[in-house]
């Protein structure tokens, strides 16, 4: 069977053509598949990633070809799964977000070194997930697929929905019948079918599985389930834009949100295939993951030094981290304790907290996700466990516009006033 | 006066360096005055606007020196009243927003020509504001203030609490005691004082204008009322980015929309600078002024060949249009007709269906200032007054985040089904 595997590597599914990607290789056993719609390995049900054949030759070159490309995501499509010529088909452009240097934050949580915030809020639809299903999307064009599809609760319905608008491809979404109406209205706009599911999101996770199985779902391009090996590498482009904003450089520390680990995963990917290329320096760097404590198996099993996640209910506001289940919980384990990290959780207050922090100190509104990863950081601080000297980028993965709920009950009006000067005099607030 | 004025016009205010502002020059009489905090002319009443000496010598030089700037309006400092090392100073980066080429919208509206929305969602806090607040922060930074103030039902007061957050002014925002929650928390997630006024929106101008009187106002920069000749500034940017998008070239047809007016006239502006600067080349360009209908009255003007504008009572779903007695109608009048455009305006069912439109096609969901702009484009090619053969941009200057309740009615799952096969295929969506 192995070699059965390793044979066909070497003749990938006919015009497929997805400019570096050579295979797809099993990151338990290593077998390697010719690119396809596949995402487990047939020998051990190792998940599947992408192998690439990278550039090889002068990185000063290939630094300029990059420095010279558009602002988006696309600028690194040569270290990319997609074709050359990504950037002049109709897709969102996601990426090459704000590297915004935060004095104000630094200062409040004392840290003393250069602290950056990766805000990627400002992409297309407002979460990192234009990332990875821009790049899903350009699988899905290789395969032949006509109907782009999800499960989701939140961010991806909308990335989903809004590239499939703009690059031509039919959507359907599938998402829990009971979600709020904000989030329906914003999964549902882009003009996709959405389909609601009566049951819980474990439910709709096992439908989209059984139709994927089905010749019902012929056709169809699930981002996160059989077109994940090529969506989770978008999630490099964040180790990338990190690296060239801070002038071809690695940080010394990164703090990362972990829903199922993906993300951290291809962080690391990203950094070291930039450490491989000579695109910048070797140096030694410390990953942490932030989890929230209503959804910590992670943080969790770090802490207890075990090398599996045990699952748990999650129960947090964080909703969009909030995979009781993290399919990369062990390798998310494995890269904090490899470069000298951690894993950290905070609870939902100080969740809320952070995000009114990060907002009053620099500007940036963030989803709760960004509330975890700054209020992270903050515990690692007062722990020892993040050095305040050294280096350190946090990332901001979504927008507070899309999670009002968490901060409203605590953000209001300073005071109300009648419209006269005396009114507002006694208000105190001149 | 006037000559006192002209004189007192060569001694700007001390410590005073907003680039290569010059002074305030009436748009009415043409009066001189030293930049200030200062918005109507002594003499006529008439608004203050910023007067430049621009940068003379080689176009090719100048195009070169803005392209190797940052990706922000600040590329075009040297056109701004910010001082050089604008781009070193706290502040939240605004501009440089994708210019997307919408071939799905063009084919479904009968464009022919290239046409191109202008996506200001993509700004900071997701509004065009945050170009006009960045300029009025350097003003405010130049004339020693140390609080920002204004008075909004919306994206101002955002872009303005996140602005002064970053660059270290302490914000005070005011608006009517009634505001929809969602639209509160926005504005008082960046921890300046939010003040709420039990009265209309009128009466939050009103008592504005009382306070910038009055001691207790000292020190405050509105961005909106003392500020705002430096404010709306900040919207040129926009023309200047679009020709520079398309490669230094102007388009034959703008469509923008219309609340108080400024937005347009200062589009214009900026073009015409373009041109005399030789940064574009000189051709003819027409500018449309977009309306929701129940907030119409420059439309209506323009219409009926009247001069003036008569006020209205707004009562529109574009909240961010709704200015009932638009201060700079009559300019916009005189623009849309000097080069040959026109002011048209289209229902909230009509906005509602464009917002969906853009977003079906493009992947783009816009505020209902968006759906005004597109369903006005649609409107103005059916009635023949547009081109559809010439290259023409359209402005999205919010978010549809912010105005989601807009399509929430209309806007849900096309089906909710069990988690079966079976009751998928009986939905009909496969």
């Amino acid at each position: 069977m192995a070699v059965q595997a390793a044979e066909s590597s070497t003749t990938p599914a006919a015009n497929v053509s997805l400019g570096p990607a050579a295979a797809l290789s099993c990151r338990e056993c290593g077998e390697r598949f010719p690119l396809g719609p596949i995402f487990a390995c047939s020998s051990c049900f190792g998940p599947l990633e992408v192998a690439y054949d990278l550039p090889s030759g002068d990185p000063e070159e290939l630094r300029r070809r990059i420095e010279a490309g558009p602002a988006s995501i696309w600028r690194y499509a040569p270290l990319l799964p997609v074709p050359a010529d990504v950037a002049d088909r109709p897709n969102l452009n996601p990426g090459f977000t704000k590297l915004v240097k935060a004095d104000n934050l630094a200062r409040e949580l004392g840290i003393t070194g250069a602290l950056h915030v990766k805000d990627d809020s400002g992409n297309p639809t407002h979460s990192f997930k234009d990332r990875v299903v821009a790049i899903a999307v350009e699988a899905a064009r290789a395969f032949g697929f006509t109907t782009l599809s999800c499960s989701s609760t939140g961010n991806l319905a909308g990335a989903v929905g809004a590239a499939a608008a703009r690059a031509g491809f039919r959507s359907c979404v599938f998402i829990p019948h009971d979600l709020e109406a904000g989030k329906v209205v914003m999964a549902a706009v882009y003009g996709g079918d959405l389909v609601g599911i009566e049951g819980t999101y474990d439910d709709v996770n096992r439908f989209c599985s059984e139709l994927i199985g089905d010749p019902l779902g012929e056709g169809w391009g699930f981002v996160n389930v059989n077109l994940r090996p090529y969506y989770g590498e978008g999630s490099k482009t964040l180790a990338y834009e990190i690296c060239e904003q801070l002038g071809w450089e690695v940080p010394d520390q990164i703090v990362i949100p972990i829903a199922s680990g993906s993300q951290l995963t291809k962080i690391d990917k990203g950094l070291k295939e930039l450490i491989r290329l000579g695109l910048v320096a070797d140096k030694p760097y410390k990953i942490f993951g932030a989890q929230a404590e209503g959804c910590s198996p992670v943080s969790r099993a770090f802490k207890d030094g075990h090398d599996v996640v045990r699952p748990v209910k999650p129960d947090t506001i964080a909703k969009s981290l909030a995979i009781g289940n993290p399919a990369d919980g062990p390798y998310v384990l494995d890269i904090a304790r490899r470069t000298g990290g951690a894993v950290e959780d905070v609870t939902d207050e100080q969740i809320v907290d952070a995000i009114k922090l990060l907002a009053r100190t620099e500007g940036i509104f963030a989803e709760t996700a960004g509330g975890v990863t700054v209020g992270v950081t903050k515990k690692l601080i007062e722990t020892g466990q993040l050095d305040p000297a050294l280096t350190t980028v946090v990332l901001n993965t979504g927008d507070g516009l899309k999670t009002l709920d968490a901060v409203a009950p605590t953000t209001g009006p300073s005071a109300t006033i009648r419209p006269t000067l005396d009114s507002f005099r006694e208000a105190g607030l001149a």
